[in-house]
C-alpha cells in the first residue's frame, strides 16, 4: 500500500470507527505540529464522512517552551478563555474531538526547571476538556501519528517504518477488513469486563519488584471497555489502540508503594522509574530518576491529583504488549501493562454513576481533579489478585498472563 | 550570518520595531503552518521583550481546501465564535498581533470553484479583527518568512536564498543598524505623506492602459504612513517591509475603470489581469483572466465590499521596487507600486477621524466592511495626478518617479 493510502485508510478508521463521526458533526483535531500529515487526512476523512466544520489546533512545544523559560511565573498556568470556549461550544453542538499522540521530541522540556514545566499545565482548559468527557458531551479518540522523532526515541534510529508496522498491528490496519476486527476485538475485552464486574471484589493488589499497592474499589463499580457512548446515546471508541478493562477506584482506600514499570512522558519530560507512595488514597512520597519535579508540580493541581481516578488490566499477549517494545507514548504502553490514573476519575464505571451529582460523585469516592494522567505497573514480574470483602485473594494475572474466568 | 542568526535578527526587528511589543503584552501570532520557523523565532523574541502569553495560530491551507470542496455551503462563511474571542479578548487586553505572510501555494485552491473559494471569508471573524485594527485596540504587524514554495512561485524555481536576499533588502535587515534605518525611512515617508495631505487635492487620478480612474478625496482627508499609533498612544509600524502613503478616499466618488498591475494573490487563488469598472464609488463589473469568481463572490460579502477603502502612492524607487520581481504576496507587491484597496477604509486617515462614530464614519465616505484587499494599480506605465476643488491638475508621478514636491 503507497504511503498515502495507509495514511488515508489509517484516518478513515479513526474517523468511521474511534470517533465514529456524525454526519453534520464539527471536529476539533488537536495534535503537534509536526502531526500535520495525519490531521490534513483526519480532515479530509471527516468532511468526506458529513462533517460540517473542521479546526485542526496545532500545537508548537517549541513556543510552549520558551513559555516556560521566560513567561511570568504566575502566568504560567493560565489558559486562554477563547480556548475554554472552543471546548465547551464543542460540548454544547455535540461536537467530536480528536487528539493525535506520537511525540517526536518527548523530552525537549528535559533541561528546564522542572516545577516551572510541571506549573504550565492550563489547569482551567485542562478541567473544560475533562468535563466534557465526563459529562459525555462529545465522541472523542486518541490516535496515534508515527514519525521519524518518534521511531528514534523507541529504536534509538529513525526507522520510521519499523514503527509503522508497529502501530498499524496495534491498531489493526493489518487486517483486511479492520472495521470488523474492531468489533470483534471490542466483544472480546466486554466478555473480559464483565467477568471482573460478577466477581465484585473489594479491591486488586499489585505485587512485584518495588510494589505492593492495594487500591480499594466502590462497591458499585463496573469494569468497562473503552467501546462507550456519549451521554446522547451515541456509540465510539476513544482509544486507538485499546487493550484494557478498567475501573474508577475508591479515590480513598489507595495504599502502600507502587514502582512504574515503563517511563512515562508528561509535559515534553520523560519520567523514569516512578515511585508512590500512598496513605488513605493520597501520594505522599514522589520519587522518579527523572522528571520528578514535573510530577510533584503536577500533582499540586489540586486535591484530586495525589489520589487516583482509574485502575485498569491488561495481560501481556495483547497485540501491543507482543510488539515486545516501549513506545515512550501512553495511548501505547497503556495497551501493553496494567496501568493506574492519577487525578479525574470515571462516573460512568460505577452503576448509575452517570446520573449522580457532583457532591455524589464525591461521597461515592469517584476522584475529582483538572487532571488525568496514566502510568504504568503491570508487566511479567507483577501479579494482580482480586480480593474480596470476605478477605479473599483470587488470582487474575499471573507473569503477564490473564487467569482469572 | 548563521541561517538562525538571520531568523532571530528578523524576528527581533518585527517584535521590537514592527508591533514594539511592550512588556507585558500577550502576543497572537497567525501564520501558515509552513511558516514555523518564523513563528517559533517570534514568539522566542516576543518572550525575551516580555510577552506575557504568546499563542501561534497555525492555518493549513489543506484542511481549508478540504472544507471548501466538502463542507455543505452554507457553513462555508462560518467563523468559530471562540476564535472571535480570541481577537476580541486580545484587544480588550491591549494585546499585540503579528500575520505572518509568504505563502508556498498561493494558487492551490485554483482548480475549486471560485464561487464556493469566495464564500469562504469568516467575515465575522474578518469583521471583529478589522475592528481591533479600526479602533486601534491592538498594535499588530504583518511580516514575510521567506520559504522554497514562495521562492518558486516568484522565480519559477525554489532559489530561497535570492528570495531571501529580496527580503531581507526589502525590510533593512542588511543595514548595519536596522533600527535607525527605519526611523530614517518612516521620516522621509512622512515627509511625502506631509506635502501630500497640504496640497489638499480634491481627489487622484491614475491613467495608463486599461486603467482611468478618479478616486474623489474626503475634504478632510490625510494622508499617513504605516507609521501609526494605537488608540491608547503606543506607537508601530503595521506593514515590513512599507513603502507607501495612503488615505481613506470617499467610498462614493471612484470612477471609471482600472487594469490591475501586478497578480493578486487572494483566498489560495492567483488573481490576473483584474479590471474593474466604478460607478459612483461601486465596482459595477470584474473581470479577469484568473479568478474573477473568487474577486466577485468575495465583493458579495456586504455592500462595502464593492467600494475603496484605501488609496495609496508609492513610487519605482522604493527598495521594493528596485528589487524588479512579482512577488506574488501583497505584502511586497503593494509597496512596489501605487495601489487601491476594496473594503475597509482608514478612519484614522481623516482629520478627527479617530473619534467618529461609526454613523459619522458613513456620512463622511469612510467605507465600512468585513474586507479589506489591496491590489496593484501602479508602475512605469501609470501617471498619477492630484486634481484640486477648481479642476487643477498636478503631476504626481510620471513614469514611475515621484515628481511633486
Amino acid at each position: 500500500m503507497s504511503d498515502n493510502g495507509r495514511l488515508d485508510t489509517y484516518a478513515r478508521l479513526a474517523i468511521e470507527v474511534g470517533v465514529n463521526l456524525v454526519p453534520g458533526q464539527d471536529l476539533q483535531i488537536t495534535g503537534l505540529l509536526e502531526h500535520y500529515p495525519f490531521a490534513r487526512a483526519l480532515a479530509k476523512a471527516a468532511y468526506a464522512a458529513g462533517a460540517r466544520y473542521v479546526e485542526v489546533n496545532y500545537q508548537d512545544q517549541h513556543v510552549t517552551r520558551a513559555r516556560i523559560k521566560h513567561a511570568p511565573e504566575d502566568s504560567l498556568d493560565w489558559a486562554a478563555p477563547h480556548r475554554i470556549k472552543q471546548i465547551e461550544d464543542l460540548g454544547a453542538r455535540r461536537g467530536a474531538h480528536v487528539s493525535i499522540t506520537g511525540n517526536p521530541e518527548p523530552d525537549l522540556f528535559h533541561d528546564l526547571d522542572g516545577r516551572r514545566v510541571g506549573m504550565t499545565r492550563a489547569t482551567k482548559l485542562s478541567e473544560a476538556y475533562l468535563r466534557q468527557v465526563t459529562d459525555g458531551t462529545i465522541n472523542w479518540t486518541v490516535v496515534a501519528y508515527p514519525n521519524e522523532g518518534w521511531a528514534e526515541t523507541v529504536f534509538g534510529e529513525p526507522d520510521l517504518e519499523r514503527l509503522w508496522a508497529a502501530v498499524a498491528r496495534a491498531v489493526r490496519l493489518d487486517e483486511q477488513d479492520p472495521v470488523s476486527a474492531w468489533t470483534a476485538h471490542a466483544d472480546k475485552l466486554i466478555t473480559r469486563a464483565r467477568i471482573m464486574t460478577e466477581r465484585g471484589f473489594d479491591a486488586v493488589r499489585f505485587r512485584g519488584p518495588g510494589t505492593n499497592l492495594t487500591i480499594g474499589l466502590i462497591p458499585s463499580s463496573v469494569w468497562i471497555t473503552a467501546r462507550t457512548t456519549t451521554a446522547w446515546g451515541h456509540e465510539f471508541i476513544p482509544n486507538m489502540p485499546t487493550e484494557e478493562i478498567f475501573t474508577t477506584p475508591d479515590c480513598r482506600r489507595t495504599e502502600g508503594t507502587v514502582r512504574s514499570t515503563r517511563p512515562l512522558v508528561l509535559l515534553g519530560t520523560v519520567v523514569r522509574d516512578l515511585e508512590l507512595r500512598f496513605e488513605h488514597g493520597r501520594a505522599v512520597e514522589v520519587r522518579a530518576a527523572s522528571g520528578d519535579d514535573v510530577v510533584r508540580t503536577h500533582m499540586a493541581t489540586d486535591e484530586g491529583a495525589t489520589r487516583l481516578g482509574e485502575v485498569a488490566l491488561v495481560d501481556g499477549h495483547s497485540r501491543v504488549g507482543k510488539a515486545g517494545i516501549t513506545f515512550f507514548d501512553t495511548l501505547f504502553d497503556e495497551n501493553a501493562s496494567s496501568h493506574v490514573a492519577y487525578g479525574q476519575g470515571f462516573p460512568e464505571a460505577i452503576s448509575g454513576g452517570n446520573s449522580l451529582s457532583a457532591e455524589e460523585r464525591q461521597q461515592a469516592g469517584i476522584n475529582q481533579s483538572a487532571v488525568h494522567v496514566d502510568f504504568m505497573i503491570g508487566g511479567s514480574e507483577v501479579d494482580v489478585d482480586g480480593i474480596g470483602s470476605d478477605g479473599t485473594e483470587v488470582p487474575i494475572i499471573r507473569g503477564d498472563d490473564w487467569v482469572l474466568s
